[in-house]
């Protein structure tokens, strides 16, 4: 699973909507042919002092940072993000190309 | 590639042997068979605002919970990780069951 990745970390606001939010992206990236794979997270298990507060991560994998660039301009994106934004506390967000070191079934 | 997921985010230290800790961190998983996968990626698009300073992005991919458990009780991963936490400025860590959203080929 090579490529292009898109990398968020998110701490949600207390307030708001979480399982609204993940059901929206996972229709999201459904519906655009760009995302090659999302997979997500919730942190159940590291220490308070290395999470930091963040709580999800969530990670969309594109064949090309082309395909990447096609995602984020794309209408549904748009329109996503100002919803997302609109609920998250704090974020990190890196985009990368992946470097696969090990693979194995 | 569902299963249980070991996330860091990482800025190293301005002087540290960046290049070095790479190869130390493919080395130590290459070892470990508790470590399915990992892939990892350097940051080369986010805007400075929303990346906050974090370069790295290492994720490593587990069959269950308890593979990764053994992965961090290993003396190889206890050993690396007194060298990677010298290395480091900042990091964020999530521990999380992965949910597969969407794959594609």
């Amino acid at each position: 699973m090579a490529g292009f990745k898109h990398l968020l970390i998110v701490k949600f606001k207390a307030d708001c909507p979480v399982d609204d939010i993940l059901n929206g992206m996972e229709k999201l990236v459904s519906e655009i042919d760009a995302v090659k794979s999302f997979e997500w997270g919730q942190d159940i298990e590291s220490e308070e002092m290395l999470r930091q507060g963040f709580t999800h991560a969530f990670l969309m994998s594109f064949h090309s940072k082309e395909d990447y660039t096609a995602f984020v301009g794309h209408p549904s994106h748009v329109e996503f993000s100002a919803t997302f934004s609109g609920a998250i506390d704090k974020i990190v967000l890196l985009d990368f190309p992946c470097v696969f070191a090990k693979a194995s079934a």
